[in-house]
């Protein structure tokens, strides 16, 4: 049971590797009647792009995406939309020592005990590259949340390394390579040229919000919204770490300062994170993600090979420095998958209540 | 679709209200020709039962265990396992207040616009109560993930509230009423003595470890073994955060430092916490939780009720004035559940693949 | 995988076996607010029950059904429905023979082969009795179905053996043992006492049909309405055969006559059974079912032992000399928890379709 | 929920529509290190491919098949594996009156009501063309049951229209357009011919089989063996009924001429087809088939448009006129699929199972 379908009712099924002939994903589920077409995809594509920046990883791909079905006229039928995107800088150079290796801190050595075999261009399967094909089916999911509620979507780097980021505004986050929100991001390329030249690599904080989101989404126990977040985050590349609302910091907070207050406006604060026993509020969903660093470094690491024999390995190609760069709109994707699949889910099991007092200010009913 | 099955191939279907007849599972899925009684998940239940100190809530619950089904002369028989805890001490008490008003940091408020109404009786379904046939079907996982690998699943607590603490030896975990891994827990009495007279409730903070995981567990996208992991803590009432390995500490740590490095005598550090590319590495799998302090508390808080209007909530009844406290054994029954529910998956895809070399020290192959 | 489930998002979890403690099942899925008590569902066991006549077996089992979740104050609260049934006459006699031999027809050696043991009292998991809470959870899904769109399930023999049954009329089916449409059943009762004498057992046809389904249930491919009917219909024990409409007979019908006329006033037949491209129409759901002979027969017959060893096996007990007797309540429950799974899922995807013209005369949009 | 996912553990996601860019299907969850190509593959989408005779449409597909994902180097990775094939012979005419009308017996009423909007172009979605996607996923299931167990899959015509076809031998049935297990044919072309004439179509009956089949696959209630079957035949195109074993003609068989006696040598019969109790015996699983009369064809019938009014419907175009001739291999397909589903499902929960007697003549273990 290989494991590559995301969500139950918006179901992204995701295929791929990072050197193959093609990476993609099929949606099922999506409903019918919505007006998409590929500029709405590759808006979304475009803001993960490789190559935008000396920050990330030169692979020059255009990650152009090609709708191959489940749209007709313009509008989504209700079918599978399959999406397709070929790759196109491979490079076919000779993976033999990377074959019999394995680098510290990578895929390699669980693959090959999983599977007796693996793919060793780029990666393969564990390539960040398979990101693209889960923001093309976000992007879907993103737009009909847009057009049903106003969900809004957004995230932006509240660390880099070990610099933090205060946040200042969103606005800030597009006109950046780091989606920092910050006016000024000369420290943090200072600090992405220094670690460059020092050929190693480092993690970062992210924080994704969902704005918009209506009150009821949501399960009570097990597949609860806040559970399938972070299911959904964990399973991205690299992260170690997920919270919702106050996160960690909840440990040390006093009952009476951690519950959110509710008052006839709405409520008083946010420590929930938008999420009460596992079900929407109404409230901004608030996440953070701790990502790791690259473990695709030059710098020379102690390994072993396939055989068990000591050896020394050093990872060249293009890689990304700091998978976390990219990682915002990756992350705004899966939330969006996230809140989608629930809203479905909702609907299919409430659609039939009636509530005598309406969602306090701000939340909508699905 | 309401989401109260965990699992895909160990599937545990949760059922119960905290005051209803009673609670219970079925598990779908076990291999068969296990020794399994009643006396293997008592064991485990007992550990989480409430009124074992003063520090938890006193409500008195014998919990115990009936196997409905799946056993024949005391070995499973591969057909679903069905278990019954009947609820003992509920209270006919008038709930009409609670039903009418919705407590801060409690689901009161989303299950009400989810569903358009509720079980206020003790919180109904969002009890904390509901974790009991979580830990009923851990116990049969554990146990066969004992027989199978000589897995081990521990957990302890490693900050109450403001108090952190340090990591001694999991010897005194079973020794004080906290699973803390220290030899002497007067401070934590007294914090959590002090805060009952403050009518006030605190977070907590947990380290879970499985050791003896076989390589290879996992997938390489969105289902994941540390995603899984995720969804299924974060799935756990009051849990705000999740980390795997080095957690959020990883965002401040460079690639060389963070990327195990690999050696014949196995890996020299455990920064990823047993999974690499969302696989096992066969190293112990270690994951961190933040658990939120509990909603329920007498200190009088704002809040609005069913129509919209300003009310002050106080919570009396039997309550955990810190649900961490008894955590320790629900997070090792759900990381048994996600590593046993794994095990299966891989050896249905993977059971042909035949290395040609044996992994490192310490990993097993199922 | 125990595949015990039946339904997407409306989940049936079957547990049990013939004479353990207790039998039952978990509805996960149900909407909220719908009024549900023991009686709404007692009704439909009772319809199901043994020892009703002398031509089932006389299993004395009040099949006394307790609701142990999911339903507060008379309503269905949207969490899980746990459904407990007793087991009432269990006999504790010697096994031993059963234990080692395989009965011709019989599950046993399949079970035996699958688990390497199995429970062999009264056919553990394999027995008719597990039918029980498949029919209980078919109440629940039919008291929605008829709340929300009126739907009425129905079934009738329409074959006992070698005896053909014309259809009469609906009304006579609850005024004989044999869910029979005729009035005068003599000739079956002379059928069935010839058939006891003789030591043997019969087969049996059925027609189920669902009236009031509402257009546009169901998906296009692989989950078609018409495939989960199958699932669920072949699901049943001693199935056989499955027909939608006009079944076998279509092989020899033209196109011209097969295809249902479309009028103004609806279609102008129903070959099709209700079902076009894996979508409901809103005609009426028309399926036949075949139902195997019992296997269990005291008629002596050449078999094997668990060592390969030729033996002579009579199974004596008390069986269903023609399971199919009973067998109409039970595929209506299969029909409902079909048709029940699909309207949820249809609103799930499809609730934001107005359509320009209504749907013809008879059917109704979820 | 679209439902386009077809198996549990080996998942077949299809998707496409006839005269779209594409279709194609992601296989999840093969086993690793499988030799395959797309020779392995495009040698059974040769066999249902249009345009091969007079008798079938005269569409021209190459339906060449390119893998996208998921072999490297000529072995299965264990990833999802892609398959694409690209539309070639679409027609650009216009549909503006098939769009408005709907065909009698076809899909087009239930997805217009469904989905409130959906694409013409020579069906769409539910076009029979929708089934190579689900031959080339049968190719590769039916390779690795070959591998693994020597499973063999065959199917054949038994019925066309109204002429019984005798079974005489497998050899003949890749010598003639019709997959019929005769040596001379020529009253089928005959019957053909004639029915072309008449502007009309016909229904078949086919025979599918699978032999080498371990004992012990399937499961004892709702997901059984026979039942995944059931589910998967009937989701095809046209299917009407489906048969397991003795089928309908069991209804009339007695209890001690329907139970396959057992012998030390192997079953005596096999009225069973293969499945007792939902699980597999080890003997042939024996398949049998509706397929109704395509609903497409050029005499004139009456109908109704969107709007309600009646009209009179010609379908023009190129279409199978007994979609029946082209099935045989993808009710091979089909079945291979759904063993091999339940091929990993079996040894994911029982692969510990030691045996102490080997099955039966015939019977292997998984």
């Amino acid at each position: 049971m290989s494991g590559s379908t995301l969500g139950t009712l918006f179901r992204v099924t995701n295929f791929g590797e990072s050197h193959g002939p093609a990476i993609g994903c099929v949606i099922d589920g999506c409903p019918p009647g919505m007006a998409l077409n590929e500029a709405d995809i590759q808006r979304e594509l475009d803001r993960r792009r490789p190559g935008t920046s000396r920050h990330v990883t030169q692979r020059n791909e255009p990650d152009a995406v090609e709708i191959l079905s489940g749209v007709y006229e313009g509008r989504t039928t209700g079918t599978p939309i399959a999406l397709l995107i070929r790759n196109q800088d491979q490079r076919s150079k000779d993976y033999g020592d990377i074959l019999r290796t394995f680098r510290p801190g990578h895929a390699d050595y669980a693959y090959w005990h999983k599977y007796g075999l693996r793919d060793p261009r780029g990666g393969g399967r564990s390539s960040a590259r398979l990101t693209a094909p889960t923001v093309a089916a976000g992007a879907v999911a993103r737009k009909w949340l847009k057009e049903c509620f106003g969900v809004q979507l957004r995230a932006c780097m509240t660390q880099l390394g070990t610099v933090e980021i205060p946040f200042e505004s969103w606005e800030h986050v597009p006109n950046n390579p780091f989606f920092a929100p910050i006016a000024d991001v000369r420290h943090l390329e200072d600090y992405m040229d220094a670690l460059r030249k020092a050929h190693d690599s480092c993690g970062a904080r992210l924080r994704v919000q969902a704005s918009g989101v209506p009150v009821g989404l949501g399960e009570p126990l097990y597949d609860r919204l806040d559970a399938d977040i972070a299911h959904a985050m964990m399973g991205l590349n690299a992260v170690k770490g997920v919270e919702i609302g106050a996160g960690f910091a909840s440990v040390a907070q006093r009952g009476s300062e951690h519950g959110d207050a509710l008052t006839p406006a709405g409520f008083a604060s946010n420590h929930a994170g938008g999420v009460l026993g596992g079900i929407s509020t109404g409230q901004d969903i608030e996440v953070s993600l701790a990502i790791k660093p690259t473990s695709s470094i030059l710098t020379p690491r102690p390994s072993i090979d396939i055989d068990g024999q000591p050896v020394e390995v050093v990872t060249k190609g293009r890689h990304d420095p700091c998978v976390g760069i990219r990682a915002a709109p990756i992350a705004e994707a899966l939330l969006a998958l996230v809140v989608m699949d629930h809203a479905l889910r909702h609907r299919a099991q409430c659609a039939d209540v009636a509530h005598a007092v309406p969602p306090i200010a701000g939340a909508r009913q699905v």
